[in-house]
């Protein structure tokens, strides 16, 4: 049995007056907070406040760039050369930075959003550029979806690497997330989710749901928060795992 | 006679598809370049290409934040909270820093601009503001115009502090530049402005347009290059200034 | 007793994935809808959807535009002169008219948001250029507050006007809205609220908090939705209104 | 011989300030011009200062919406479904409206701009999205790159249609545009040009690069303004075509 694991969410995704998910809820939950850079969602003021949220709870901090495309949420992939891509996320993770230093805390790691994080996954070139702006700004880590090009070519370059597993996703007999458009890509019973990552843990064998299980590297566990199933799943699986004595820790030690 | 004197310029304010001023012009006149951050102008591709333009050519960089409203082009006051304000600029210094990196350049100072600039010229708890989210970021000066509240506010906090006269801006009696409205406030002739120069150069005191003479201490001369005419005053002020033997150096070394 | 008035709230208020308030539980409850246009808030399409919704309801719609400073929601007085507030708004006016076409939604009015509604209803010139606006679109009519410079404008230029008064705001003798900043600006209790109305209804007279009551005209009565207890207080206005007799009908025809 | 054509050209393409092209240049040279709409590129101000130069000069004003990216000048695909181009473009073409009605100038017809124009030439679904939203604003033509799926789902509207060509642009026999990608894929010779397009004019024929030349309906041609060479280009057009007796007239009357 893997006696200890991280949880992470995305957090601070807020923009100016409109709020999303329940981030005070999320960071009494997670060991580490991916938070948003101005790229996808947050600004200045937002960033502060989460930075302000997780430094009170001891919660590790990882930059979360995504395409700056706020309307599209960082969803959609905008055309866009791997240089260019590699700039950009370097600015994102600058600006948390900057905030961060002002409330005190250190900017720890680097997770990719939404479609970013999916193209990462499987091109080479973004993969490059992303470990490449990430290399530069030294000290930081990357977190990475487990099995993805991305974290081959983070661990490559020589940066530290952790693995990421999703609560609420369904996997391919290829280590792979199921694609959305099929009807059992999302997990939406706490109690299923709970106990497949109890089985995971305790085999390192993810079930899939087109072919025999696959092996995968978790060094955290990624849960959302954006509805209130989503808040309350997260708090059933954390709750499940403690009480089978797996340890909820941040893969950063503080 | 002042032995060395730093040229600063405003540069890398284009956005996107938009171009403004003769950035390469500039950069083979000027020792430190103040660069856009994001804010009231650049995205990270044009940071990157007018730093790399700067480290080709040995120019030292420094910030250049102000307000997030390109279509004002950071010349109207957002009423923001002086809290606000730093974490603001916090998250612009950090982008212009995350893209400094990959381009393998130190930021090595900060100066306002625009309505920022002036705002923190006179008002103590923006100063303060200001002051106090350069300081988190570490490692960066101050670059001020002489005499104003913010000049004051980063010396009192510790922090390296340079001063900046303006090449083509008359002075009151009281130190302060000559409002805009004025119409003897912007001096257009490039002789007129190389000769004030040199004689502040010789004698500390700068002439002004309702008094005496005012003693300014001054590290930096301010040039713009946003139109021909302004590029063709800043390279006579470098030629009539080396001319005299005056030396063009960064206030802060290599 | 004043046998009819329209009810008025705030919607589509929205931006890209984040939601603003309950659009759903208001349209139930309005008889006219005030629709963001893309500046302090809103996208096509959340304009779309919140016009289907008020189209699909008999809801009529009136635009609300605002300073184009989504990360202030419009709240924020960003200086521009009164002739680039007429162009801004002519611009979003004509955006929301642009997407109720292809909802098949016609727009009826214009009220304007938050600090730029401020700015009108005190400054002449701010006023007049938003009436001027308005005028050339031609077939709108202005919903303003009682009692201001934009409502004497907009008359004088021979606009159709109609006049709001708010439902959880407290008046001054003078009857313009107390500030925020004092204590009693704001009503909370929705007994309170719903019997203050009735009582408006019946003698034309608003308690005001500094003096005696004040006369004022009322077309609308503009209810917010941003909050649970704002949407019940919307609720309970609505109700007892209308068990005291007077029927919620929109100020201007179907 | 046809007798007489109409010249377009892209206008307004400034932001905020940053200019794009010689406007004035252009606007004493075409007798249509396409004005940005605030998605890919202009504010208000820079709409209404276009369209009074417009206004000034008697030239037709039509809409040129495109995606909403200014980073990208409208020349990257943005992921979006058909009917949400079709609410973007119905709010840039009332944006523009709503501006002209201030200006006091109409709006005529509409022109896509960049990746959008490009999709729509080619995709059915897309055309249809953006002739459903120019049919719901009433009153305007559309102008389209001649050939196209969007000429003939305007067409199969019942919208009027006009047809335009490019001066500077290489055709492939199949009548597209040669791909930016090819060597010869853009004219640089302002006699070349003139002399191709008087052929056309006279022939109906247009040379190809890969075959026979190919027959195109041209109700308009268009120019570029985006470079110093480029005005020239459109001068020396303008010259050679009234010099052999073609004049130059919108092809909406005034």
């Amino acid at each position: 049995m893997q006696a200890s694991i991280d949880l992470n969410s995305d957090l601070g995704e807020g923009f100016g007056p409109w709020a999303m998910g329940n981030d005070a809820a999320l960071l009494d939950l997670v060991s580490s907070a991916n938070i948003a850079c101005g790229g996808h969602a947050s600004d200045p003021d937002t960033m502060h406040a989460t930075l302000a949220l997780a430094r009170a709870r001891g919660v590790v901090v990882g930059a979360h760039p995504g395409y700056a495309d706020p309307l599209g949420f960082g969803r959609r992939i905008i055309p866009m050369t791997p240089e260019a891509i590699g700039r950009m996320i370097a600015a994102q993770i600058g600006a948390l930075q900057g905030v961060a230093a002002l409330a005190g805390v250190p900017v720890r790691y680097v997770k990719l959003h939404g479609a970013l994080a999916n193209l990462a996954a499987d091109d080479a070139a973004v993969a490059h550029a992303v470990v490449q702006a990430v290399a530069a700004m030294q000290g930081l880590a990357v977190l990475a979806i487990s099995g993805t090009v991305l974290e081959e070519a983070a661990r490559d370059a020589g940066l530290p690497v952790y693995s990421e597993i999703f609560a609420d996703r369904a996997y391919l007999a290829n280590g792979r997330l199921a694609p959305r458009a099929r009807p059992d890509a999302v997990l939406h019973d706490a109690d299923e989710a709970a106990d497949r990552l109890l089985r995971f843990l305790e085999t390192g064998l993810m079930p899939s749901v087109d072919g025999p299980p696959v092996r995968l590297r978790a060094d955290s566990i990624c849960v959302h928060g954006d509805s209130p199933d989503a808040v309350a799943m997260a708090q059933q699986i954390r709750a499940e795992l403690t009480a089978q004595g797996v340890t909820i820790a941040p893969f950063l030690a503080g």
